[in-house]
């Protein structure tokens, strides 16, 4: 799948099939993120990567949004420095960066996707064990999705703002 | 190109060739801005398109590192409302995701790319106009690489942390 086709195709993925994802598909996504550019190439994250069911269900509850994690094959958890101690905006924009490239190189696969904010990071930090000079802002929960035609539904009218909206040509 | 091979072999580009690029190249890397997905679909994001020359010479000097943008074709200045004013951390993850598909759309096209972080936050501003509750923490700098290799030259040895220092399974 080229790129600009999986950009404007890729929706947000939150029910998932049982079926696992196979151990290659993992690597490709995890890849991915291990891949993306960050600021002086600093690298700081580390990828957690989850797919027992109980813990997911567990990790579920983190965030009121964060549901779908319950029913994803693998829940992938993004731990940095914390930004706020590290007073750091680039940790959370070089995030982003590794996110896109994992949600992308999944959708080429087949797999779906959607981020989870965590709310509870104390609840977080006690599944997850990661220690107290990192944070988890979000976790990706990843799946075959549930209905097969997620992978080739049109995209909503208006989900989008339209073009001239956003672009401003030379100057604001 | 696919997206794997597209992120794989992604590198930062921040010499350009003369060469301009043509609007239709530009408008689909705007558009694989746009389509990113952003949190609650909220889409906190405006682009600045700047291809004149001068103003470009002057953006190089917003940051430290920004030297890059004086040769650019062109530079797509990413604006957001403050994310400190706003205490959001999903706005500077969103823009991640957001320039990750510009980077990599672009890269699909033969394009090159490179970030540039604002550290004159009053300059930045008073160069390219944006009303005082936003707030513009990077540009992109795009353009043809004036090393055509570029595209196709193997990454660097050790360039990123081996998949083992920064996967953990199951639990930290």
């Amino acid at each position: 799948m080229d790129v600009g086709a999986a950009i404007r195709t890729k929706r947000m993925v939150r029910t998932f099939a049982p079926r696992p994802i196979e151990p290659e598909v993992l690597e490709r996504i995890l890849d991915a993120g291990r891949h993306a550019p960050s600021s002086k190439n600093t690298q700081r994250w580390d990828f957690i990567v989850v797919d027992d069911r109980a813990l997911l269900g567990q990790l579920a509850t983190v965030g009121r949004y964060a549901g779908h994690l319950a029913g994803a094959a693998v829940a992938i958890a993004l731990v940095t420095p914390d930004p706020a101690r590290e007073r750091s905006h680039s940790i959370l924009w070089d995030l982003g960066l590794a996110a896109e490239n994992m949600m992308l190189a999944a959708w080429e696969l087949g797999v779906g996707s959607c981020p989870a904010t965590v709310y509870e990071h104390d609840l977080a930090r006690e599944l997850l064990g990661y220690p107290d000079d990192r944070w988890c802002g979000w976790l990706l929960s990843f799946g075959y999705p549930a209905d097969p035609s997620d992978l080739t539904r049109p995209p909503r009218k208006g989900g989008r703002k339209a073009i001239d909206e956003i672009i401003h040509r030379g100057r604001w």
